[in-house]
């Protein structure tokens, strides 16, 4: 079935994401993480999704962490860290964001398929994620959108947001190994009111 | 790295899902989400944020649908389909919304890893993705998490949730393709005002 | 107690606002929301809250209603409007996702504070709240932030936002006087699944 | 115009609360928001949004405070303090958050129409908000819209919305005070990312 090679297509992408994976990158990934006084996360649309459930365990695992956008969200400090996610690197939103943090002290990681973007340029690490292959000559996501461009809803659309998806999944099993942390030590953040 | 490895095991989960999926269960479920007058999507916690994702592409494909629980969601009725995801199949708000969908006379479809579960006794559609692979003693997603025990935090723990985002991938080239969609067409529905 | 000053005051506001109701611009403002194909309604922060709160209600009169940033909103188009609420009408998210709806054809509705302020120029229709009094140096949401320059936290600083709650409640008291609605149609629509 | 007619209404009901609020439950509930380790905030559906418009408040004042069901939100604990919004005090979802709060030893606060309610019962203190004046057969939520019995939509309707939002900020008002805020302390935690 067109699931199947759906599938298998975003199972290759998954698996070129994690044959090139930077260990040294990681680590400094981890140590900003853990490091930061408050760490804030954004995507808008499908990354915003990704992004939450991203907080989520950063959450679980004790790190005091924000979703911009949320009702609790406060400022942003210099000893703080904004974690980024944009496939085209040019989300007008987010690159307004991270001026912002950037300005106000605080470190900014780039989850993005390009390295080369304006989110890239703003900020102190970038986290390569392919699968946004054909750059869009509007790679604004607003802009984009106005015009009747925007990334193909095919899987091949999708492979950046559920390829960093799984690569998230990643980072917490190692910030879990990192930080010596057992779920038994975990469970307990786990929110019981929903 | 251990982010390799979870990746690794991630993309097993995803390669088990997709060999056992049933190509008639794929062709009912289709027929339920195209026939349906509105679509109904409910999910908590990440299963919540996957279903989000899930929505979004149904509305791009010009499927009128609604996330439980967002601002202007209206009524179900009998001509409706509630598509339901819950990895215990426990989940108990799950359960009640299930239980006054189907006293409504709506179709459920629930995607769970569990068929024998609560909800797969509620519906008319079950779609199994394996990744919850120990049982709890206590399924409620409250309960349990008041008893402090919950699902691994380790990728363990994701893998329902991932599979399941990589599943509904799947569903939507397959509904694409069914529906004669192409790219050109579905664009149109993207917002702009993001 | 201040409790019953802070009341008082807001109660005032309220007067105010409702003793300079231009029954013109109400006409007007029924009228591009009933005409509307679909209406879209966006604010930020708390005046983003009192923004979802009127279109549950529009929903609940089967008027065809969006919240931007939600999941399931789609693209706008000529034949739709924009109701956009700033007490400044200087918010720069506001701002661009006016001008994107100007240029695609929608009408706009400002409900601001300020009707010469960057928002009210782009708009169709203002309503004026008043509620916001003084004119901060910096009147855009996030650059304020940035500055430490904000509203104030007492109830003066929450004037504008309980008084256009209050305001479009009575927009909806009069939509449904000439809508013909009558309680019973409109029960229908209510969600049933939260 | 009917408008300012439904205006006058909600206005004589907001009277009416701040004529009958009783100080000493308003000074016992500053010191639960105060003493709390964290707040917990829940409200459904428009009680929801004037819930959240409260923590947004909570936050700017520098007290630790989360709403169930947004992404970060944690454990509850023993000396943790759940805030319940509920008309009817007989919200069933509300009620199990309420129940399982208590349990797990968290003090509770009602908001809410009817002291005699099962969210009454649950509580340790209840500030009565008048608004909800005829009680349905059916109170609970879900319940009540599937049998498409359900508040009014007229102004009559939402009382009980507005008079809590405009309570609640007579409360953050008393807070301030109590805690020596002045407005040039709070305004660091103002969300700048947005």
């Amino acid at each position: 079935m067109i699931l199947n090679e759906a599938i298998d297509e975003i199972v290759d992408n998954i698996k070129g994401v994690s044959s090139e994976i930077d260990s040294e990158r990681i680590e400094e990934m981890l140590d900003m993480l853990i490091n930061a006084n408050n760490v804030f996360i954004i995507g808008l649309g499908r990354s915003g999704l990704v992004a939450r459930a991203f907080a989520m365990r950063l959450m679980h695992l004790g790190i005091s962490v924000y979703v911009v956008g949320e009702t609790i969200t406060p400022a942003i400090y210099a000893d703080d860290c904004l974690l980024a996610i944009s496939g085209s690197g040019e989300t007008s939103f987010i690159i307004s964001t991270a001026k912002i943090s950037k300005k106000r002290g605080a470190k900014i990681i780039a989850v993005t398929s390009y390295e080369d973007s304006t989110l890239g340029g703003l900020s102190d690490l970038i986290m390569p994620i392919k699968g946004r292959t054909k750059i869009d000559t509007e790679k604004d996501y607003i802009k984009r959108q106005i015009n009747g461009r925007h990334q193909p809803l095919s899987p091949l659309g999708t492979l950046f947001e559920v390829s960093t998806f799984i690569f998230l999944e990643g980072v917490i099993a190692e910030l879990m190994h990192k930080m010596g942390k057992t779920e038994e030590d975990l469970k307990a953040r786990h929110t019981v009111l929903e």
